[in-house]
């Protein structure tokens, strides 16, 4: 059946029992691709029945559907236009995981990271007041992403709209692991309370089953609706931002939300519909494992079996950190919503106490730890690069000018593969370089982070980072032993520099060896510390003929333009060539590719050390 | 009185009229003060009673207090122990206007952007709870500053404590103009809500008598109250985010204060006090217009007159805004509660359709300017260099990423003078030199702005800045005739060059008369686009014999550094050297003082280039 719907439009006619049908295949098509690709399974499973019914009343792009972080889209993509390409999900060439303008004109809004949704709904609802265009603007948010701040500006922003906006509260009762926070509890509280229930039983369907013609109407209705629960059950907290709240529905009875979409449609202020959702919906290993199958690199369809995981760098740092704490006990570790995906597991259970799981709310969690430390505690964030960028603001003023001390373990520093644009980590070392009295490391195997680290986390003052990659280790070259009180290491000897940090560095190092067997020798320079770029560093590479530096990273405001600018002030007067990623966002494609594509890898690298030394 | 108040101790001796009789002599420093020091005079005045309850209850540094953004705390600064050093207050190497760690121990955060407090005063909280400190830990918020996301970050994280955390959240139904969204008409609803008023009249009353012994009985008070206050008006927005709420009250009430802090000290979970003040309370020009006493740059005491405002970057920015809305209905102008500190009262007042004040809440604005542009709409944000660090990540995915129109204006770029080192605008050049596709334009006078903006606001497509600084212009140089078109400009000749932007040329210019005089020949480079650096500045640039490069900013990842990289990668190999602010948060003073002490002035830019040239 899924073969023959061509367009959304077609999905208005379907009755509700082939839309059930048409839910099965879906699924099917998901697990499949996903097995197989890798990606965001769980909460993809969970919002099937949402985006028939959705598709099934409004009518995007005309209606825009913004999906909040958008790992839950699958099923809109293969319903929208992407059917037949949704077997290239997450893969070079092949479509996003996440909603992009420029894949499809019914991505209203490129996405990536949370609880941007709502800010974005109000801001295509205003811009279709100014037009006088009428129609629809749907926002789709879970649970999890409403512990971030912005969505609750965005909350703020939207109560006090005179036009038709649509909240879907996707309540799944997890965010990426357990739900945390106030909200969460409030929400759990909505979801269980008898009086609820009985209200919606008794009242609501009634009410239902009334036409709604026009807003004079609806108001009417809505005011005795907003009565009748005031009685049963106070008012609530949607209410009182200025929405109109209906539910919680379960958010797998098509019909039922079939049923809301219509009626709200012609609504000419905000609504917020809660629906309950199961995460993993229709795939038992998921269902029974949502955190497992958050995020998976591919699995087995029959048994769910995944790929048991590697060492990685997250699970090294989770290590070691559980070390370290057992011989401080004043340290103290927090992550945004990212406990697994951090590496903290194993932390949390061993020292619960000290452990601090804050949401998806990376600005709450800087300031936190900022005060954590003004009042004596130890405290390490650990966080993925893309995310951190959401605290920038609070690095500068929570963290660094309070002159407390801060440790940030950042995760999947540098390019991320699969996830894309939105989750590469390619600007941590730029905007980090900008932060007064940081100091940033960049350990490019399991021993360097340990000891980086351990040197970090052991500092009596000052805000520190240790930055790594995602994912396994590259095998470190031969004699390339690592001094962790070392900011830089020089590697052979040669008139040619390679200058580099982090996971290059191996790269690096095997384009110095295919360089040596063309006759060229080239010198490779490790920065362990980017961030003050050691003054020995640039003293070693004023007296080469050529340096060239090597940066898996934004090129404006990074650590190449840094040495640049003190290479030259030291009176270099040799060749010189940065390269890294200029100007541009990444899109998805595995790491290995990614460094061919931008001649990062140990052939790119060599390949353009020989043009740029012809060229001299 | 006050002169015997030697340390905030004495204050829980003192009767409640005795108290009142120092609130009077609190005002009347506090007004002297910023009469002739310039300061936030208003939202000061409004807290005079509150700290006086609070230091007569609390013990900081023992129970720490937090003051959000902390320009209501000059009473707090007095009573604590700067009551002496209050005449130096904004002052080169006096006190700063805003809390500061460095400062005092009774500073228990240093502050300046809003919204933080509750998720410091969390931090301090379990810092606390995990060193089995007793002692109680205060925030104190603005209704303003509760629509920042952060806030409720913070709310949400306190909400789940099992141990003491009072917000007092101070409403005096203002920001910084008026109060915008959703939360800001529940608090008015609250307000004034008859039975409300009534509850607490009532039964309040009657139960604050009841003195509480530990948590068992407040436990069993709390119930009957929270009941009571349910079957009134239903339950409370803060209490379904895990909070005990008091409120409102009388924020001028000291008794009542006192007794209801006495009453909450013991309670070992969240509790939010909610307070109603009146802004400027006590001095009459400020309490009728606490929008132009919010902040001030000093006025006459008898008749409140204030130096008229002078035509500034924000009033030419606000005209010039004024005049292309006229030519295009789609353009759009957003502020993030700052109406009239960018100069767009005007633009608010002509176009209210098109003029958005989203509160203080930068995360938001971005992402909101960035759908509207999705929309169709040509929207420009104007916000302060130092708040658009809230923006980061937005600018990065939610206007870069997305390929949209969006124009930012970013006022307060450069040095600010007396707020300090909270609210200079540093770092934007650097931060947004990461941006990709970003073009950054720095016009160093009004006509200039006036172009730049047009400019801007007219191209079809891309992610724009215009950045320019705080307050009028110097005047410029003769014969300095600006291209609107021209992303560079060299003016003189020579084989020495003062490269620079923004501000600095003026000074640069002056520098290079003073050099001339003693016959060193210096050609002045302006970039007015300083991303991306054009490759014909570079050219002019690798033509000299010695670059010095100027920068108002910071230098590591800032402009001279891109500079400095483009240079040296096209075979520049003369002399370089940068200039900027290097790793280090910049203090309060004014911005001559500023520049001076930098060396960034005409005469310092000068001799530094004589002593570079010694050097060569």
């Amino acid at each position: 059946m899924l073969e023959k719907i061509d367009s959304p439009g077609a999905l208005g006619s379907l009755s509700e029992k082939e839309l059930e049908a048409l839910a099965g295949e879906l699924r099917e098509k998901i697990i499949a691709t996903t097995a197989r690709n890798g990606g965001h399974l769980a909460a993809s499973l969970g919002t099937v029945e949402l985006t028939l019914a959705l598709l099934s009343v409004f009518s995007p792009p005309r209606d825009p559907i913004v999906w909040d972080v958008g790992h839950q889209a699958y099923a809109y993509k293969i319903l929208t236009d992407r059917r037949d390409r949704f077997s290239t999900l997450r893969q070079k060439g092949g479509i996003s995981g996440f909603p992009n303008r420029e894949e499809s004109p019914y991505d209203a809004m490129t996405a990536g990271h949370a609880s941007t949704s709502i800010s974005a709904a109000v801001g295509l609802a205003r811009a279709k007041e100014l037009a006088n265009d009428p129609g629809c603007v749907i926002a789709v948010i879970g649970d999890g992403a409403l512990t971030g701040g912005l969505s609750y500006e965005g909350l703020n922003n939207a109560g006090r709209l005179s036009r038709n906006l649509i909240v879907v509260l996707n309540d799944n009762t997890m965010s990426i692991s357990g739900n945390v926070g106030a909200m969460s509890r409030y929400l759990a509280r909505i979801r269980t309370a008898p009086g609820y229930q009985r209200a919606k039983g008794r009242v609501e369907r009634a009410l239902k089953k009334i036409p709604l013609i026009g807003n004079g109407l609806y108001r009417f209705l809505y005011g005795t609706k907003a009565l009748v629960r005031h009685l049963f059950y106070g008012s609530n907290l949607f209410e009182n931002l200025g929405f109109s709240y209906y539910g919680p529905l379960n958010g797998h009875n098509i019909g039922d939300l079939r049923d809301v979409f219509e009626n709200v449609r012609k609504i000419d202020r905000p609504v917020l519909i809660h629906i309950v959702t199961e995460k993993g919906r229709g795939y038992e290993p998921a269902r029974e494992n949502p955190g497992k199958f958050h995020g998976v690199s591919g699995f087995e369809i029959e048994t769910g079996a995944i790929k048991p995981s590697e060492p990685s760098f997250s699970s090294v740092f989770g290590e070691e950190l559980c070390t370290l704490a057992a011989e401080d006990e004043t340290l103290c570790a927090a992550t945004a919503a990212m406990t697994e995906g951090t590496g903290l597991s194993d932390f949390a259970k061993r020292y619960p106490a000290r452990f601090f799981d804050v949401g998806i709310a990376e600005e709450h969690a800087v300031t936190f730890c900022g005060a954590l430390a003004a009042g004596g505690r130890n405290p390490v964030f650990a966080v993925y690069s893309t995310f951190l960028q959401r605290g920038y603001d609070q690095l500068l003023h929570d963290a660094a000018l309070q002159k407390i001390k801060l440790t940030l373990a950042i995760d999947r520093a540098g390019i991320v593969g699969a996830d894309g644009a939105t989750h590469q980590g390619l600007f941590d070392a730029a905007y980090l370089n900008t932060i007064p009295g940081i100091e940033v490391w960049s350990p490019a195997y399991f021993e360097e982070l340990r000891v980086c680290l351990r040197r970090c986390v052991q500092a009596k003052e000052g805000l520190f980072a240790v930055r790594y990659p995602r994912g396994a280790q590259t095998a470190p070259p031969e004699d390339c032993r690592f001094d962790g009180d070392a900011p830089f290491t020089v590697f052979g000897e040669g008139e040619i520099l390679l200058a580099t940090y982090g996971r290059l560095f191996s790269e690096a190092a095997k384009a110095a060896a295919i360089l040596r067997e063309k006759g060229i020798r080239a010198a490779v320079l490790k920065l362990n510390r980017i961030v003050p770029i050691d003054e020995g560093a640039i003293e070693a590479a004023k007296r080469c003929r050529a340096v060239l530096f090597f940066e898996e990273g934004q090129r404006h405001g990074g650590i190449g333009e840094s040495f640049a600018d003190q290479l030259l002030e030291a009176g270099y007067r040799g060749a010189w060539k940065l390269f890294a990623i200029d100007n541009a966002f990444l899109p998805h494609m595995t790491t290995a590719e990614a460094l061919e594509s931008l001649s990062l890898d140990a052939g790119g690298i060599a390949r353009q050390t020989e043009t740029t030394l012809k060229g001299e």
